[in-house]
């Protein structure tokens, strides 16, 4: 690796001559390959953007120029380029390099990035922040070809093609997102793959009668109208963009030239740039979504551990089993089927399938006028991105009452992923959906009790809410809205989800301390079972509430109001969380104990509560 | 009015002989402008409706048929032929007819409407929903070309135009959505509207080669080649609709023709039909945006009465001052540059205002963005419509503690518009945003003070909150998180926002009955400024908490919870509230009556909460 040693800065990407790109593109495919093989993290993503993130550090200096990440989980070789190859060993791991862009990390790191469709926004807001103080720095935004179903890309693409800012919007189209495209967009999109006639056309042109201004200049009212008439428009041109492409994403010197030219341009430009998920690594080339993220593997074969047992294989197959029985179930997902444990209903009910793109909005509406019409949707969503279904939560499915039901995966701390993906702000969010119900089942077999419960026991708006991952020592089935797994006298330690695991944890070293718990378990967390709780309370006046959501809305600040209403005055409680919601990357158990959340953390914050004020007695 | 005299319900409509309907449409006219003119309500857009939707029940049943609005201000028409004309003078009144769809108010009501571009959506959800029943109804969606800006109508265009199911999309393209049209799809229908080629093509094709079924079959796949030659895409082909127009929309025998070949496609039909929103009424027609939404005005002249002061107002005028002496300010609307007092501001600093279209998410994103560069941004809306952006909120403002401002306008009760359009969950969905700001000036001058305080002495998000309407009589300036409007021994009132006036006025009548009471405005409502509370809490022991938000995460019951955790146990409490947030539709007043909001209401809970439990010893 000898070129990658000499890159310290893109400075040195720019300073290499061209013929050595080849070798360091290649030596940046086997870096990746290494590293991610050690720490887990995004790869074939990263693979197919090689060339590109080259290109583009040849063209922009991105120290000044802004350079805008979509999703961002493909910022990997511009975080090798930018300095922080030494960093890769800690990726995505507690206090280490972040898996996504983060302008806190370093000066190369534009914005943001985490949910998709965000960029073009993002560069049109530079831009005119640009134009507006009269600086001079370029604006250059990447985006895929999934993030583009997103409903917030086309508001970017509407307002963008208009601005007459210079700006450069690069899509990297790989014909498939996180796993397959859907939708119009994609079909228009491998539409415009097979007319290279176009970016000839406009080269040729380019060429000739653009390199005598007036000339151009005159013709240029003809030459629109001879697009019009001669060539295929698209999306791109009838939004105002001038469109160039399609272009071959891992020809690096022709990236470069065609990137040169649209920055030179100045005004808004649509490259489209076509490149290969995996590209460069026959393992990744031939399954590039086995790739898309991963854990720790096999540099050499590629082979990938045995996946563990998880909530969404949970939630998988009790919608394929309710589907068998029911003709009335639908599932549908934006664009997470496999994530959300569906691929096997995909297969067997491709009539009751429907995966509406990254298009979280949309699934929501849609999914209420099914249940509208008598049809029972259910919508398997992480936690983070259902934040862009909250105004149709209430308008589309609350108004009326609708009974869709959401599976919600990777609620709570989602780990490596980091502040972007956390599913911490649902229950607050839910918290203010009329009529919304949401269970929080404990297990595996309790997440399948609670899918009967919600599909055929609730009426209105219902949510499932499971973790990332898999269930712990406690596997039992209550789905009851609250269980009291332990009974005690001291003090009363209320959780959900996954947690009953350390505070029954917690309970255990505490009764050894002589510190008797009573642990309630809530099933249902809206409406939260107050009145149950507050019996406990009443007997013990202590309380420790342990959620892995936000402290806003959380369970614990309802029991608070609840005892001051009822007139039931606590000796003393501690209302453990995740505080303000913004929860940083690495792994879950290191996260658990830094929020005081694992057994530990629950059973300190127990001793410094009733044990130092005598509750204990 | 002899004909509508004889309309109960569509199959009269349909039952009358195409010569009589130029007629009908007239009468339709001369009544929306009769009842509107002095009930108030949405007038342009139905007028320029007429001839659409007589078309629409004279070629669907709309009691098996679904017939999708969006945002639904334009259903005048349909609820009048629909069995509701007597219902018209309670036109958006407390008890009355509601002035958007409403599947309780009839079976004719597909869908509820309110916010933009959910139409699409809607209907591909019911489609499916028919198919996976085995029904046969049809699904007809009405969306607006102001509506198509949206993200969702793109995500829902994305989804539907691949679905292969049988729908018509009917765009009413009027050209203007409230005020004008914004960014690249404007410009992309505006050239699609002098395109008439395309349908007469169609036509011809369908009349000549379509009536042979095997030559049709034979030529279909060459057909396609030819339409990618010959004739020029559009966005709508490219998704995979089947596009006919444009259409003239006033023409009710042609639109009927063109809707029932679309119906019979059996396949996803997009019409493109065009109609001019204040169509049939001189002044009208001269001045749409003016007769958009009305109150009463005199019907003859289309005089209006002179606007009233509002908050909005005193926003717009503060803007512009903080404009001409601060560079970086921009003001960014999502289509309500007159509704949220940005007019004189767009005049007079174009090239620091931004009209983005009904996109709030984007609106939300691109301000962020903005706000990294070190421009100033607010970014004017309504409260219900921010609830688009809840994610971007917290993905691209929060999570980097950027200082993006929002003037959240309409928060609280709106009043007429009802359900869908109440400003009720923003400080819940707020509350949860970290590290958000938000103040709630209680009148114009605070309001513009307040202002002052968002840009230049707050970090990180924030918002103002403000109602629609004017103030009252509280005209003050205070500007502090806390104030002590009146102090008091025997209860303490906290409110925020123009509740101050009821609160006062409570406080008044209550002296007279002995009980003194101690009213504390809130300046700033996040972060809540609980201690100073507590302070006053302590000494009366009795809370009444006034807000014009749902019940959840209110100020109220943050102050409980934190009684309970400092020990101080109320002697009793009482929460004023919007309840869930789903507030109907009627006269501010009267909904202020009805959730014990006004100073009447707020007597009384207090003469309840003290009176009885002794507190006013």
């Amino acid at each position: 690796m000898h070129l990658l040693d000499q890159i310290h800065s893109p400075e040195d990407v720019r300073a290499l001559p061209a013929d050595q790109l080849p070798q360091l593109c290649e030596e940046i495919r086997a870096f990746l390959v290494e590293n991610v093989s050690r720490t887990g993290g995004h790869l074939a993503s990263n693979l197919g953007a090689v060339e590109l993130t080259v290109a583009i550090h040849r063209v922009y200096d991105t120290k000044r120029d802004r350079l805008l990440f979509d999703v961002g989980h493909q910022s990997y070789v511009h975080k090798l380029l930018t300095g922080r190859k030494e960093d890769f060993p800690s990726l995505r791991q507690y206090g280490g390099m972040a898996g996504f862009p983060k302008p806190a990390e370093s000066v190369h790191d534009a914005f943001v990035a985490g949910h998709a469709s965000t960029s073009i926004s993002a560069a049109l807001g530079m831009a005119r922040a640009r134009t507006i103080s009269k600086e001079d720095y370029d604006v250059v935004a990447l985006i895929g070809d999934g993030a583009l179903t997103g409903g917030l890309a086309y508001e970017g693409l509407s307002d963008a093609g208009q601005s007459k800012e210079p700006l450069v919007i690069i899509l990297n189209d790989n014909g498939m997102s996180i796993h397959k495209n859907v939708g119009g967009i994609a079909t228009l999109l491998s539409k415009q793959r097979v007319k290279p006639s176009y970016l000839h056309f406009k080269q040729t042109y380019r060429n000739t009668v653009g390199r005598i201004k007036p000339l151009y200049n005159a013709l240029h009212l003809f030459k629109e109208n001879i697009k019009d008439t001669v060539l295929p428009d698209n999306i791109f041109d009838d939004m105002g963009f001038y469109y160039i492409g399609p272009v071959n994403g891992h020809d690096e010197q022709e990236v470069e030239r065609v990137l040169r030219w649209a920055r030179d341009l100045r005004q808004p430009v649509l490259l489209h740039v076509i490149t290969k998920k995996g590209k460069g690594i026959s393992y990744t080339e031939a399954h590039p979504e086995r790739y898309h993220g991963v854990g720790k593997f096999n540099a050499e074969t590629g082979e990938l551990p045995a996946p563990k047992p998880c909530f969404s294989d949970a939630f998988g197959s009790a919608m394929l089993e309710h589907a068998q029985s029911d003709p009335k179930l639908v599932a549908v997902t934006a664009a997470m089927a496999s994530g959300t444990g569906l691929e096997a209903f995909s297969e067997r009910f491709p009539d009751r399938f429907f995966d509406v793109g990254i298009a979280e909005g949309h699934a929501v509406t849609m999914a209420s006028a099914m249940a509208k019409q008598g049809l029972l949707p259910v919508f398997a969503v992480y936690s983070s991105f259902l934040q862009r279904g909250y105004d149709m939560l209430i308008h589309d499915a609350a108004l009326q009452s609708l009974h869709i039901v959401l599976g919600i995966d990777r609620g709570g701390i989602v780990g490596n992923d980091g502040d972007t993906h956390n599913g911490c702000f649902d229950l607050s969010y839910l918290s203010s959906v009329p009529g919304m119900t949401l269970y929080c089942p404990s297990s595996f077999a309790e997440l399948q009790a609670m899918l009967n419960t919600a599909l055929y026991h609730t009426s209105g708006p219902v949510a499932l809410r499971y973790p990332r991952g898999g269930e712990g020592a406690y596997k039992d089935i209550h789905n009851e809205p609250v269980t009291v797994l332990r009974s005690g006298t001291d003090l009363t330690i209320v959780t959900y989800g996954i947690l009953v695991n350390e505070a029954l944890q917690a309970a255990d070293e505490l009764a050894d301390k002589g510190v008797s718990c009573e642990v309630l378990k809530l099933g249902r967390v809206l409406p939260a079972p107050i009145e149950s709780v507050l019996h406990s309370l009443s007997k013990t006046r202590y309380l420790i509430a342990v959620e892995d959501v936000c402290s806003d809305d959380c369970v614990g600040m309802k029991l608070l109001a609840a005892c001051e209403q009822e007139g039931i005055l606590l000796k003393g409680s501690v209302l453990l969380n995740l505080k303000s919601g913004i929860v940083p990357h690495g792994a879950v158990d290191k996260l658990m104990r830094e929020y005081h959340l694992d057994a530990a953390g629950i059973a300190e914050s127990a001793l410094a509560l009733c044990g130092g004020k005598g509750g204990a007695e």
